[in-house]
């Protein structure tokens, strides 16, 4: 990317009034419509069968968040996911606590076979089970131990890129040091801060943000995923700095989007390899 | 009005612990729970069918808020609009987002057709909807350019005062100037800080807050409506004072509810004719 | 109790990273899933049938909390709660407002035949529901002059001994005073500030720190639960100290709780009668 350019992909998230549609859980719904508020995108929510094209038809993209699945709003996932292909919107996917049971596993397939994701998102544990169909997941949160390190870097490289080839997606996994890749270039980025893993939703607030990120710049899917990664951790860097505890932690997370501007992105923390 | 009489109208909903029954959204129910017990009534939330006629019944007042709208929420709806019709007790109904998809134009229409409300609250867009059935609706939002303005203002005060009398309901439309009408008397209000537009929720909010009002003050539903009305954008002008972004800005929102007192209401800035 | 061992019993949750499996409403289920990783734990909140078997049994422990109850809902409730009897993961039942409609005493009545709670917490009206199946609770909350007198506190003591027997569940009724049982040993705990009933959602709150508690220390329920409602009234009257209304009071809580340690509990406020 040489040059992050933030100004310019920032810029026409908040002149566009990007409209995300989110399909997601009801535990952080509420903090990711403002998140996205706060970063100046509109938020629409709606997850009934009955109404998802229409909603996904007016938006500019979709989330699709696994969070809190429930069997009727599988086939609302499906629907809206599908439309959204159809209408040529990006869509970010979280794969939320995929490992944990036998139908969460069963409606990402369903879903990777039937839609075309831009973007997906989620920890180690997550992105490794849509890759093995393995049994290593540990619920919604990564292990303690399942990050990227010295030893297992290399292999967290090829499964993240032959992923991305495969599903023809940009695969971002969240964590101590977030990993981006297209298949082709691979971004660690090493913003954000370890408290933000004691407040649940940024995993998810993030989906809105990279939704809104890359509605607003289709054209250049990775850079703008690239850039609301950072985006999301240099906030939590803010956040840190005025925070309390975990409480206060998040209320500042949302203060600190809303107040983003492009002098902040120079704390931005990125590696680019391509090999 | 005359003299805005805020301390009587409060004093009534603190006195009476009113109790709210909201069928709402997902998004922002812990926000609608909070700001009712801020101003010291008691919120109830449920909205299975099987139980909704039970709970209106043991409360003062409804309000229905078809932010996230599903199917088997709207019998609910009906059902409890019903009982409340039945009790005589105020109902607040908030017709989000309803151009946004047939789904919620039906819902609303069949609302409309079998519920009598006391008040109906949306943005403009939304009302317009209501009064035209047209396709103007911009999602949640209303667009950015769509408020009062000294050339649509005549337009908009005959839409809202035809819909009053056609719906024999007290019409609110909330933007950057608020207009609360019965039919007869109109009232522009012009508290509230533009950053409020920025946290989701303040319209659910205030539903919340208008129907404790209009609960406990049921003999004068026009007044009690102005004065949430205000209420609410005077809490959002001391939320502005405190807030560093839009994150704390909910926060102090709902503080402000909590400490609001009758010094606060030299702030209401309401302009009220009779045309 | 003796001495209240608050570092035994906490460093256990944090040391175990225990699992709670929620199945918990949706006006509070943030809050709940905040607290708990505040408290170093991990939450995970599923509550489709098709799923929650497989959730409970890689958790630790399980709350199930009538706040917005579903009919569909009701029977994750029943499937969760036997594979924990089975799994013997110790559960925490919530009866909120079980007298506020048929469907929820049914429920109420329903899971208590069918499965074994370790602790059963409600208010006061809420206890005497499950009591009496009396027609006396007032909603979601205890009626203003429901607590714990000089005047009802025999009673009060008895009925809460007597539930405990019949159902082997510690009973937790919160309030002004809360008071913890076996049916032998009874504790009151005068921690707490009366401004927590003016937030929602510090009794979910509470169960999702119970169940942590007593999923990291199955071996002494009782100790543990009287930890656990200790910490949350100290957390609540440090939140106050630093509140400047109701939104900052539930911010502030959730900090309290990230930063609590056994110097806090020198706080701690219990009087332990054994009759």
């Amino acid at each position: 990317m040489g040059e992050l350019n933030f100004q310019n992909v920032f810029d026409k998230v908040r002149k566009d009034s990007v409209m995300v549609h989110c399909i997601t859980n009801y535990v952080t719904i509420n903090d990711v419509a403002n998140i996205i508020l706060a970063m100046d995108a509109s938020p629409i929510m709606a997850d009934d069968p009955i109404e998802v094209c229409e909603i996904t038809g007016i938006s500019d993209c979709l989330v699709i968040n696994m969070g809190t699945l429930k069997q009727n709003i599988v086939r609302s996932m499906l629907l809206a996911g599908k439309k959204a292909n159809e209408s040529g919107h990006p869509i970010v996917f979280d794969p939320v606590g995929v490992g944990a049971s036998k139908f969460r596993k069963d409606t990402a397939i369903k879903l990777l076979n039937e839609v075309h994701f831009s973007v997906i998102r989620g920890n180690i544990s997550e992105i490794k089970t849509l890759y093995e169909w393995s049994e290593n997941s540990y619920g919604v949160d990564a292990k303690k131990d399942d990050i990227i390190t010295e030893d297992n870097q290399k292999k967290v490289i090829r499964m993240a890129k032959e992923l991305a080839v495969k599903t023809k997606a940009v695969i971002v996994i969240t964590g101590e040091t977030d990993l981006v890749t297209d298949g082709e270039t691979v971004y660690f980025i090493k913003n954000g801060v370890p408290e933000m893993a004691r407040i649940t939703g940024c995993g998810c607030m993030l989906d809105g943000v990279i939704a809104g990120f890359i509605g607003a710049n289709q054209g250049n899917i990775l850079e703008a995923t690239v850039t609301a990664v950072s985006a999301m951790g240099i906030c939590g860097e803010y956040a840190r700095e005025n925070a309390k505890g975990t409480g206060t932690l998040k209320v500042h997370l949302i203060d600190a989007m809303s107040n983003i501007d492009e002098t902040w992105m120079e704390r931005s923390n990125q590696i680019e390899s391509r090999s």
